[in-house]
C-alpha cells in the first residue's frame, strides 16, 4: 500500500491499530497454511464499531478486499486473506456492552474470547451453551461468523441458535443491527440469521447479542466401550430411545482409542473398537439423576463397559487432547469435518478407514455421533508429498461418499478457502447459484473475505 | 386471465387443481379483509412440488403475480393477493415424506396441518414443540413461513428453531432443497434461514424437513394471580430466577381476565390485575416434580393466589378463548402483535391500556410473558368508522412506543400487509435496503407475494 493509504488507515484506527509489517500468524489459522496463498497489505485492529466501519468504507472507495478475522482457530483458512487488502482484526473490542441475569443475556463486542462469554455467564448462574474447541482464543464473533458447535450443541444447538441480534459493518461501510435483546422478532426477512455461518463474506460482526440458559446444577458422562462401530450405533441409537435428551453424544473410533487409550482416565478394555461418550445435566438433582439413570440403563445393553465420569471435566480435557495425539502419531494429519444423517454414523466411520486403507494410509475419526458429526483425519508423515496427495484423494471421496449419504461436507467447521473445491463440486449448482445472487446483492464488488465459501 | 391461460394453469394443476371463480376464502385471512383490497385471477391447488415449479414458471414467464397460501390463518394479510395474479394453495399438499422415530426427525409436504405434524410425533413417542394457535387449520410450510411462535415457544424455541431443511421453488420456477434431514450443516449461507420468516415473498415452500424431541412424560401448569402488572414482572423475574426453564410463561392482563374470569377453569379471586400462566415440564417424573417445586415457589412470592392445573389440557383451552371472549365484548377488536425486552413487559401491559384509554378505547393484552410477546387488543363496535381509527391512531402509537423500548412491531405474526407501514415507519432504512437487495436478488421481478414485509 501507498504511504498515503496507510496514512489514511493510521488516522481511523490510531498508531497501535495498524501493522504494515504483517506477521505470519495473520496468514494462517489453525489448519496451518496448508494449500492456501495467502496475502494481506496490512492489518488493521480497530477499538470500535465505528472504526470498523470507517475502515469497511474506505476499503470500498479504494477497491480493498477486506478479510475479517477473529481468534484465528478456524480450521478452513475461512480468516486467512488470499487477495491482499487488509486484514481487520476484532481483538482490541473485547467489552462486556451489557450482562442482565435476570433476564438471561449479554450483549458483547464481537472480538471477546468465547471462554470469557462462558464465564461472565457461569458467574452469573447462567450457561452460554455451545463450546466449540478453543474457547480461550477463539472469538464470539467468529464463532458466529462461522456457526460453530461443539459436544453440547447436541443438546443446545450451535452457536446461531443462542444470538437474539448482530451488529453488523456492512461491505458499503454502515453499521447496521440486524435484531436485538428482544427474544422474538417476526418482523422483515431475518438478515442476522442470513450473517450467521457466512464467515464474513457478507459484512464484519462487531456486536452479539446473546440469550443464556440458567445453568445446570449437576452434570456427569459416562464412556460406552463397543466391539464395533455398528454396536457404537446401537447405543447411539438406544440413547435417543431412552426418552431422555443427553447434553453430550460424542464418540471416538477404534482407531483413535489405540492412540489416545494411555491418557483416557481409568482403563480401556481391550477388544474396543468404538466408544460413547455421553453427558447427562439436569437443572436440578432430580432432573440430572434421571437423565442419567436412563441414559446409562440405554448406552449399557451392548457394549463392553460403561464408565462413569463425575465430574466432567477430565473426560472432556482428555477428548481435547485428540486431535493433538492424532497429528503427532505420524507427525501430520489431515483431517475433515463432515456430517451424515445419525442412522449413517456407524457407515460413515467405517468408511473413513476403508477409504484411507484403500489409499494407502490409516484413517480415524471422533466427534459429536448424535450429530452426526464426525472429524475424519488421514494421519501422514511430513515431507511425503505423496501421503499428502492420497490423503486429499481420500478426502476428496470421503465427501462424495457423505453426499451419497444425505450428507454435508462440512457439520461445524464451515468451508473457508480449503472446502471451497469439495464444496462447489458437490453442490446443487442453483442453489449455489443463490448464494452468488445473495452475494452480489449485498457485496456487490466482491471485496469482502474474497474467494471464500462459494 | 384469458382462455389459452387458464388452459394452460389447467394442464399443469388438473381440472380439480384450478379454481377460476376465485372463492372469498382465498382473499382474507383469519385478520378478516380489513384494510386490504384484495384481488386475484385465479386459485392454483397444485398436488406435488413438480406442479408447484410449473406454475410458478408459467407465471414468471407470464410476468404475473403468485401468493402462496397455507391454511389462511395468519392475522396480517400476509396470504391475500392484492395485485391480482395466481393464488397458490398447498392444501392438496398433505404428504408424510417420513418419519424415523429413532432419529427424532420426520419430512413433510409443506401442506399438511400443524395439528396432524403435532400428532404424528405425539403417536411415535416424539413431540414438536411449536405450538401457534389454529394448528388443526394452518399448515407448516405456512407457519415455517412466518416463523411461527406460540407459548411453548419460551423453552424450545419458534417454528424455525425445528427445521433442518426445506424443499423449495424459487420465484423462476426452479426447484431446489435447502438442508436436509442432517442435523448440522455448515457449508454455504443458510438461505433456509432466510426463507423461514420470508413470508412467501422469496419463494413458496413445498417440503420441510423437521427436527423431533421425546415427548415429555409429565407436564403441569399453575396460574398466579397479582395485583397488577408489576407485581406480575417481579413473578415473571422470579421464574427467571427458579434456576429452571419453564415449558411456557404466559400471561392475562386485567381487563382480559375480567372479560374471561367466568369461563376459568377455577376462580379468580377479587382484586386481580393480572395472571402468569406457567407450565413446568419434564422428561421424567423427576424432572417435572423439581422444575414445578421451583416454578410454583418463585411465582408464589407476591401473588394473591396460585392454582395447580393438571392435565394442563383445560387452562390452555381456556386461554384459547381469550381472543374470541375478548372480540365478542364489543363486537369487534383491532388486534396487534408486538414484542419488548422481557424487562419491560410490565411497562408495556400498562401502556396498552393507557394508550387504549387516551383514545377512548378500552385496550387488553395477553401473550407471552417470557418472551417479552404481548398480544394488543383495542375493543371496538361494529360499524363505528370513528372508533376504528381511533384504534388505528392507539396501535400506531404503541408500535412507536414498543420501538422507543427496543421492542419489535412483530413478535410472531409477521409484517404481510397489515403491519407494513408501520414496520416501513420504524425500520432502520439501511436494513430496510438491505432486504430490498435480497428481494431483488432472488426475486428480479418481484411477482412473489408482491406488497408484502417491506
Amino acid at each position: 500500500l501507498a504511504v498515503a493509504a496507510l496514512a489514511e488507515l493510521r488516522r481511523i484506527v490510531g498508531e497501535d491499530g495498524l501493522l504494515t509489517d504483517v506477521p505470519r500468524s495473520f496468514l494462517q489459522d489453525a489448519a496451518g497454511a496448508v494449500g492456501v496463498e495467502a496475502r494481506a497489505d496490512a492489518v488493521v485492529l480497530p477499538s470500535d464499531p465505528e472504526q470498523v466501519a470507517a475502515v469497511v468504507r474506505w476499503c470500498a472507495e479504494n477497491r480493498l478486499p477486506v478479510t475479517p478475522r477473529g481468534g484465528g482457530t478456524g480450521l478452513t483458512g475461512g480468516a486467512v486473506p488470499v487477495e491482499g487488502g487488509v486484514v481487520l482484526g476484532l481483538e482490541r473490542m473485547r467489552r462486556l456492552r451489557r450482562l442482565d441475569p435476570l433476564q438471561w443475556r449479554m450483549e458483547v463486542d464481537a472480538g471477546m474470547s468465547t471462554g470469557d462469554v462462558q464465564r461472565l455467564a457461569r458467574e452469573n448462574g447462567l450457561v452460554f451453551p455451545p463450546d466449540p474447541g478453543a474457547a480461550e482464543e477463539s472469538q464470539i464473533g467468529g464463532n458466529v461468523a462461522t456457526n460453530a458447535g461443539g459436544p453440547h450443541a447436541f443438546k443446545y444447538g450451535v452457536t446461531g441458535a443462542w444470538v437474539t441480534g448482530l451488529e453488523v459493518v456492512l461491505p458499503s461501510g454502515e453499521l447496521v443491527r440486524l435484531g436485538g435483546t428482544v427474544r422474538k422478532d417476526a418482523a422483515g426477512y431475518d438478515l442476522k440469521r442470513l450473517m450467521i455461518g457466512s464467515e464474513g463474506t457478507l459484512g464484519v460482526i462487531t456486536g452479539v447479542a446473546l440469550r443464556l440458559l440458567p445453568a445446570p446444577l449437576a452434570r456427569s458422562a459416562a464412556v460406552a466401550f463397543y466391539a464395533d462401530a455398528e454396536a457404537c450405533q446401537e447405543g447411539l441409537e438406544a440413547a435417543f430411545a431412552s426418552g431422555v435428551v443427553a447434553a453430550a453424544l460424542d464418540f471416538v473410533d477404534g482407531r483413535t482409542l489405540e492412540i489416545v487409550a494411555s491418557t483416557y482416565p481409568g482403563s480401556v478394555p481391550p477388544g474396543v473398537g468404538c466408544g460413547l461418550m455421553v453427558e447427562a445435566d439436569g437443572h436440578t438433582v432430580g432432573e440430572h439423576a434421571d437423565a442419567e439413570a436412563a441414559l446409562l440403563e440405554s448406552i449399557g445393553e451392548g457394549a463392553i463397559q460403561v464408565d462413569r465420569h463425575t465430574p466432567v471435566d477430565p473426560l472432556w480435557r482428555w477428548r481435547d487432547t485428540f486431535t493433538g495425539a492424532v497429528a503427532a502419531r505420524r507427525g501430520l494429519k489431515l483431517s475433515e469435518d463432515v456430517a451424515v444423517p445419525v442412522d449413517r454414523f456407524a457407515t460413515t466411520v467405517e468408511a473413513v478407514v476403508e477409504i484411507a486403507a484403500r489409499h494407502g494410509l490409516e484413517g480415524c475419526s471422533w466427534g459429536h455421533a448424535g450429530d452426526g458429526n464426525l472429524h475424519a483425519s488421514f494421519l501422514i508423515e511430513p515431507g511425503h508429498r505423496d501421503q499428502l496427495s492420497r490423503a486429499e484423494a481420500a478426502a476428496a471421496e470421503l465427501f462424495g461418499r457423505v453426499i451419497e449419504l444425505d450428507g454435508s461436507v462440512s457439520g461445524e467447521h464451515g468451508i473457508g478457502s480449503l472446502k471451497r473445491a469439495h464444496y462447489l463440486r458437490h453442490a446443487d449448482p442453483a442453489v449455489l447459484e443463490l448464494q452468488r445472487q445473495v452475494k452480489r446483492a449485498i457485496d456487490p464488488l466482491g471485496l469482502m473475505n474474497p474467494q471464500k465459501v462459494f
